[in-house]
């Protein structure tokens, strides 16, 4: 039988379907798709065998053929030769079989499935892969992001709101923050991990079947947790796509946020951070530059997502809730790409904040005149004066407004002009000792004072660093886990092949 | 003090800040801010005065005008008077203080904390009594969806690909794969529950504090798991909102499926369902219309989320990673009315689910001529006549490619056809029995027949459904126990108040 | 008759209905659709006057009911009572003549017409009337920027690429740039008018009319220019929508890149510009902030539309080509939030252009050591020492390896040591003269000499802005012909009531 | 140089940054952008040499080499050999100039000029080719769309709305209207031309030059309309980028909607209409399936210009004005793909639409009993009997409420009941006629009678075609023109390079 011709249908397709569907789609799916089609393959032949449906010795032969397959596109060599016309992969694939096997075996394997439930279970075990290596990614960010903090716990730098100083804090517990942000966002792309590892085998167009099929077992040599349990279900959601990318989206919108934090503090008007020579670039017209420039690819890189995101919502939207090409291939395409723009946003952070250099002196002078102590004077007259906070905060306020900007009171200032503001504006009459004034106006004082609230004191810093730690070794043990109880599968689909092959030797020598 | 003029600042704000920004905030801050300020104010006061930081009888007075305000909020009465030039909810209702108390004791609560982790705080509280509202709505759309499937389960209907006919199935069993999809979104969304319920309290302007204040203690009263560790972290993320959106994103989407299956089924050209009067519309035009339009509605109210999901990230993209209006005001109020939508859709889909009528003669009519028995004649020549799955396939093609389209051919023409066609493709010979033809042909038959794989035979419809009402208990126990949670908190909440103002009566004569 | 029950529907809706759709629906309507469907009615009805389907004193009673409606409703007196059950504004509003002029005259309007071409005029109207307020808004911005720009076409700045200090330039050139994406952006949302002043009055249902109606009369009336050709596509397309959306979602990044821009460039770190107190906040704990906090109001409204513009484009996909409420209500609703914000993102940014204060002391302090005529200099070897642009490039480059980060080469040591490079490098022997050393440093000089290629010169960019001028006066030259084109369409309207009203007076005396 | 090493960077780049970023990045660009460069490098240097700039024997060498990479590109052959570790295309390509004719003379030609401009000219040359091959492929589907209009105009069929069937209108009357929706879109998309069409060359960085350049000479020989203004504008602005996403997703918003109807329309519920065997699918398990998937294929493409439209300005939401990667690598990427897939889409539909076999018999079949006759029957109460419309559309409602659904009411019947029907709600006597009833009641004759408001009658839809063919034409001739106007300037770049190679034939021999 022709592959272009099949069925009902007199005719292959038409040139134009070839051109723009049928040939861009054939060497994606033969890198991509094949590779799991073929571990499909070998787990429903063997069910088939095991249940009865198809005979021993004909699943022993279908499996030589399977594995001759797997070989040789594992060494990359050519698997069905020039196609000619045809109607896609899968397709091209069973004719293969025939080819080889001759119809009656050949054709045998497609009992009890579809091209639905395949191509669900393909995009589920190609998925699979792509979440745990993105989540390895994560985890080594998280490592390198939380030994950076470690490092620059004690290192004093003003934090900002507004783009403006705001008080005293340090670079490690700016990193600590964004981490246990990552972390949070790296839990929930995990936590896909088991909607997503369900089989769909065996819901075939998507009203099941009446053959006798296990799909426990297909599930279970597959690395799946388990059978989707309504089989329209199974051809129809797409749900794993939309969490995936949900949580890409993500942590890449938080991975823009870190870039323009770090490449704003690597200018020259901050001077905070730099990265040597092999991180930075520069221009092609103007020698003085050493651009951080690979922030700017951080930042595209991981909000490609956000548009996969939307492509496979609209994709989905109005779509009836079924298999369909809309949802099972078109509206699945977007993920794989935005996978990989995600990876690399995470592998290049990593990279820059491993590298990143902080030049702690220019962090301290930036803090003069800044102003970043002003809570803290604030705070002294509640705690040691008895001002209520909001007078307090009027009364530096009003200090401050006949200051020139950009720079700070002195401590006699303080003293002396304070309580005149503030008797003026209470009635009360305090007073001020220098030592004390200058206490609240040492930023290095109001770091280590900031311990409450989970702020940048570094014993602070420690204790949350500690926490992050423990979830991060939790996410570490489940991704162990999960790593292991896939090859744990892989390892019984082998050995059930072989315990097959070896009871039907005659199969292996097609 | 003015609530315009304050602190360094000289002037109030500009007219057409008043205009475009303060006053249209005002009113939405007065019904959804306030409340929930209040609530976070007692809290804060009764831990800064556990924790010593303010006298108790001043705790006890603000303790007082907190729940006069409170009060008159419940009542709808007036609580601020006509503020005049304001710069936002936070300083008029710290102004009330003041004007109530004096500046000493009324401006005394703002101390170990800042607008920054008000609001972050204000969000997380909102936001968890849409969330546990919406899960509310969704359970109540899972039961009734599970409901209709168990009395749908043997109404033999046609499920379909491409809109085409395919094979035997019932409405049940598409309404039980619906369910399972949407089951495990809203599954999804509760997840995003404990990621949302950590308090921020305490955090201040991102910079934690000095003052010794009891993070826990505030938390505990208002009703969360905990503190967020890290002070920079509690005010800069908003990820919950990026959860929450994406869950309602999947759900919307899912009924929007439904939405495209159902309404079309109901259309003249299916007549499968209907609903009554009070649920369709009628033509200004067309007196004949009947239009099941409330699922347009669904449709459009399902998606709000998608764009608010957009504009959420979008407003996150490249901003510092700290407390900003652009985060904690803008970005986040795309969730409000997204949600708002997303339980319209819900509620709507529930009440269209349960009002559905079920034409079960127009079911089993439809399939005359459909073909959607095909596939059974093609596994009756496999499991009793031993064709290879293609083979077999192939066969009914042949046999269809003859036949005028939307005929299916008698048995007695099968009997009669295929054995020709297949000893023509195979060599081999055949001989098919009329009675087992016909059975093969009945969809009533391949209905039970089909119980393998997730099929719709009823029986395994019945376990689907048995399984999908374990997960939703489970659901509804999370949920009942949530509440359970947050009310006891509450209850918490106003003991210790109760307690503290009993200890200085005088509070409540202010 | 009810406005419940109606036609064939024996039941009013559903109380849910009333709850989720109608009531919430009405309040929007009364105050946005009614002035519109008052206006259309009035063309309608003097067209089918004229056309001669309804008796012109008939025409007459129902427009003395139009304006009296039309009058209550912009007193703001109540239109239609309590409405009890509905099922929307049309028929409230269609009751509401047949329960002052009867059955027989009161319903005689609805001829040739249907809900379907009301609703798509309606939102055409509305959006026109966005439309030109909106691009009223961004003319004035325009106008705003350039006289900025104007003021500020010497003010030297350093230019930034990648954030870093790039080449002498003014804040001027800066601005002009900002003002010319801007203008072009509001020139693009000022093609969609003609798009979207096309009449869909008359298509009714989306399959015309047989009655004998005059379409372009109505058009003319209503201030269209002309009617829609097509009835399935004058009910079915929303692409203005699309349109202004895309317009706005564009207006409004690039407001995000001028915000992003000119915040930072008011901090702290750069200090280049100020806003005064009534357009900063301060802090509520930091008394020392004063935050140009506006910009980010601006950035969060100005992306609203991006997400709405999803939201539409989500709406519209896999509709039905034809009038459905998916399309003509939900789909239609996210444009106005969106214009709302988009209208205020402007707005502000206008006031925060017109009231900046610029520190040109502080820009020219910037540009010390910041190397930003590096440029310059590898320019001054390659036109008087006749080196390879390259080659002069890499010999720049070379001279700052060996200097601290921060430091900028002094006139004597680029003498003393070029020479050197470039005779290592290629073995050509230059001398290069401190005096023209000295001018290709002077940042002044080379702002100047950047009078090609679009540069920063300031007789360029006076060249640049004189361009930008004329092309903002056409705009406001179309503004002003479309306002003055409506004025008189409303005015013509007007008459032709009144011409028919004096001709049937008794009309008035309902 | 090296090309790692260069000015005062001491080192070549990262290898994870040649992994992630330089090396997939070199593959597209070799393909897609080195084209664009050779041609901008020809007109620049040949700028330079006409302004003595540089001398004209050494832009005939640079010219050679431009040539010679030209020719091997075309060729297909290798460029720059293996590059070992790089920063991208545009240093290999500039090292190669410089190893074959030195750095003096091969280094000479980036005077007046950057990266920067040279990207954004590269992006503008190849997006207006995508532009005019796109603009190319919706011409050709309106065409076809327009065709079979014409065919289809006198074919009946019901319209719909809500999905259910609404009044007569015929399948030429519903393809002009989706082809009226098509080309106001295409004409939208080609207003982008203009705008796209002007030459960032000369802005260099940014900041312009001080190198005497002619800008216009180099727009004009890269087919520009001519100069964009301002070089900071030039370099930052991507708006056209938005333009033909924004144009692009709504034509693709449009194909769904087409889509849905038509895919529809062939399923076996409708079977309005067919596609043969090269266009249909079958399935691989249900031999009956002739699946019109193509559809699904061309909803998927049609719309992944939403999300790219997403992620372009997600892009350059929050970017400095200036230019960035973010924005001239990151954010500009998304088109290609998009564009790809709008216009794979535009080609699926346009041979779909001309290979369509519609069954005028299935079309005719369907209004049985759909009712789609009772607005005409309402209309026979007002223009022959004197009823209000509302009035009419009442009593026809309240005969239809009586009858069982799906079934209309036979002339006879009409005649005994609305009569008496009317006379109950308004107290008039009315008297039908059969045969005026039958009249209305045939839907031939209401679809020659819906000659007004745009709607179905033959007539009045030639007349819209023509109008539409009229603007068809229009820019079919603006296509033309402009691939007129640009093949002139390539044209006119040739003969200016020859002409300056053979004054100088030296240059040849390199």
């Amino acid at each position: 039988m022709s592959v272009a011709r099949m069925g009902r249908l007199a005719r292959g397709p038409n040139p134009l379907l070839l051109e723009l569907l049928y040939d861009p789609a054939l060497g994606e799916d033969r890198q991509h798709v094949l590779p799991y089609l073929l571990r499909i393959d070998a787990a429903h032949i063997l069910m088939l065998a095991h249940q009865g449906i198809l005979p021993r010795a004909a699943a022993a032969q279908l499996l030589a053929v399977q594995r001759d397959l797997t070989e040789r596109l594992r060494a990359g060599a050519e698997v069905f030769g020039s196609p000619g016309p045809h109607r896609g992969l899968y397709w091209l694939y069973e004719r293969e079989y025939q080819l080889r096997l001759g119809d009656e075996v050949g054709g045998a394997a497609h009992a009890g499935r579809s091209r639905n439930d395949i191509n669900a279970t393909v995009a589920r075990l190609r998925m699979r892969d792509e979440l745990v290596a993105l989540l390895g990614d994560c985890a080594a960010l998280l490592g390198v992001a939380l030994e950076r903090a470690r490092q620059q716990a004690a290192t004093l730098m003003s934090c900002f709101t507004h783009l403006q100083p705001a008080q005293p804090s340090s670079l490690g517990h700016y990193l600590t923050g964004v981490a246990a942000e990552l972390l949070r966002s790296t839990e929930w792309l995990a936590d896909s991990f088991p909607v997503l590892n369900r089989s769909p085998m065996g819901a075939a167009a998507g009203a099941g079947t009446s053959f006798p099929i296990d799909r426990g077992a297909v599930a279970g040599w597959l690395g799946f947790d388990g059978a989707i349990e309504n089989s329209a279900d199974a051809v129809a959601t797409r749900d794993y796509a939309v969490h995936l990318l949900s949580g890409l989206a993500l942590v890449g919108t938080t991975l823009t946020r870190l870039a323009t934090d770090l490449q704003s503090w690597a200018s020259f008007a901050y001077g905070f951070l730099s990265w040597p020579d092999d991180l930075v670039s520069t221009s092609s017209i103007m020698p003085q530059k050493r651009n951080a420039f690979v922030w700017e690819n951080v930042r595209g890189e991981a909000t490609v997502a956000i548009g996969a995101l939307v492509n496979t919502l609209v994709g989905l939207k109005n779509t009836p809730f079924s298999n369909s090409v809309e949802v099972s291939s078109e509206a699945t395409a977007h993920a794989w790409p935005a996978l990989r723009a995600g990876r690399k946003a995470v592998q290049l952070t990593t990279l820059l904040l491993d590298r990143m250099e902080v030049r702690p002196e220019r962090l301290r002078a930036f803090v003069h005149g800044a102003g970043i102590t002003m809570t803290a004077l604030a705070d002294l007259l509640v705690t040691r004066h008895g001002l209520a906070f909001r007078s307090a905060h009027d009364a530096v306020g009003a200090l401050l407004r006949d200051l020139p900007e950009g720079t700070e009171p002195e401590p006699a200032i303080v003293c002396e002009r304070i309580p005149a503001i503030v008797a003026a504006a209470t009635g009360r009459s305090i007073r001020l000792g220098e030592d004390e004034v200058r206490r609240a106006l040492d930023p290095e004082h109001c770091l280590l004072a900031a311990r409450h609230g989970g702020g940048p004191a570094p014993e602070a810093v420690a204790d949350q660093i500690a926490a992050l730690d423990r979830h991060r070794a939790q996410l570490n043990a489940r991704l162990t886990g999960w790593r292991q109880f896939l090859a744990a599968a892989e390892h019984r689909l082998a050995e059930a092949i072989a315990e097959l092959r070896q009871a039907h030797p005659t199969g292996g020598s097609t």
